[in-house]
């Protein structure tokens, strides 16, 4: 990651009732996460009305590495994931917004620039009527780890 | 579930070609579940428009008991889920209501009121458009079980 | 199959940087399918608006056959699905339409008419405010799969 100029965010403590990610056998699950940078949201409100296709695909890119950051705390570290195996992305989108898939291209393309050909994944890509806090998208990922921690 | 003067809800017939609960290996899943109350749905409409968050935050709550119902069936009892690794809860949303998380906290705070440390689990909550039957809130968990009943 | 007069579509080239299915374990996942039908995609729209009940319910049953196409293609054949186990449902709704179950189960009775027993799965099914490409269904699946064939 570092060659990629990227880093590893820190982990936004839940609001609720929940953690930010778990293991089960060699899989590990984020919660769906929030483009939350330093603890600050930016843009707000839905794509295609005030926020933009390409400030939408940036903030689906942060969302993807707060959620791997989320699973990386829980495994121990990034080395600990040997692959993404699916992406959920929510656009919250104006009604005539279609291009749900090029946003949410912003997580998949980091994900692919980090770990490579471990970075196929399957995803689904959707246009929700409005996201918590009001931010444009939420990405929620599965990842396979190398090595079982706990169950 | 007694001390905590919870009980399980019978369980729904799926009105279609689907199942309340299914099993592979050590995971068992819930369909997503609607709320409700001995066959009868409570207060409808999108929240923050007709239905209030604490209406709201009470129909996520029976959701996720629904769900637990869901699951106990198949697994053979509560006391066969180890723990609850994932929640995912949809609340049909007014297009400025943004406390989705508030909404789906019914449904984790229960799950942690039953399960303890084992009730904790990663989080997706969303606003869409319209649930079925018009409900307010939809919600879906996946559970870690203690035996394979069936594969 | 042949006796049921269907068959599998060809797989569609996702347009970004994710796979149409991918296999772990003895588990393997679709992206999310649109309807495509030979490239081409039928009626557009929202449910409920442009869109009438029966052609969401064909729309989806289409996307159920191409998330299937796009397993088995991974799998080596749909012979190596043994079950399906969960069906996520979006149907991109006008805001008075509440029949996403009725759209779905163009899903899931296709799937148990190929699987029968085995098709028996659980389901999400939601309405959202819109989806990509403004199609009217997407359905994403989680398939059991008989032989691990690559992790």
């Amino acid at each position: 990651m570092r060659e990629l100029g990227l880093e590893l965010p820190p982990v936004a403590t839940p609001v609720a009732a929940y953690v930010p990610s778990k293991i089960v056998g060699n899989i590990a699950r984020s919660s769906g996460q929030l483009p939350f940078v330093n603890g600050e949201l930016g843009v707000l409100g839905k794509v295609g009305a005030e926020v933009s296709l390409e400030e939408a695909y940036e903030a689906a890119r942060i969302c993807a590495l707060n959620a791997l950051a989320a699973v990386a705390q829980t495994t121990g570290g990034i080395d600990s994931i040997a692959s993404i195996i699916h992406v959920t992305g929510y656009v919250a989108s104006a009604p005539d917004f279609y291009d749900q898939a090029k946003v949410i291209n912003g997580a998949s393309e980091v994900l692919g620039e980090i770990f490579g050909t471990g970075g196929k994944h399957t995803r689904s890509a959707v246009g929700v009527a409005v996201l918590p806090l009001n931010v444009p998208v939420e990405v929620e990922i599965v990842c396979q780890i190398v090595k079982i921690r706990n169950d």
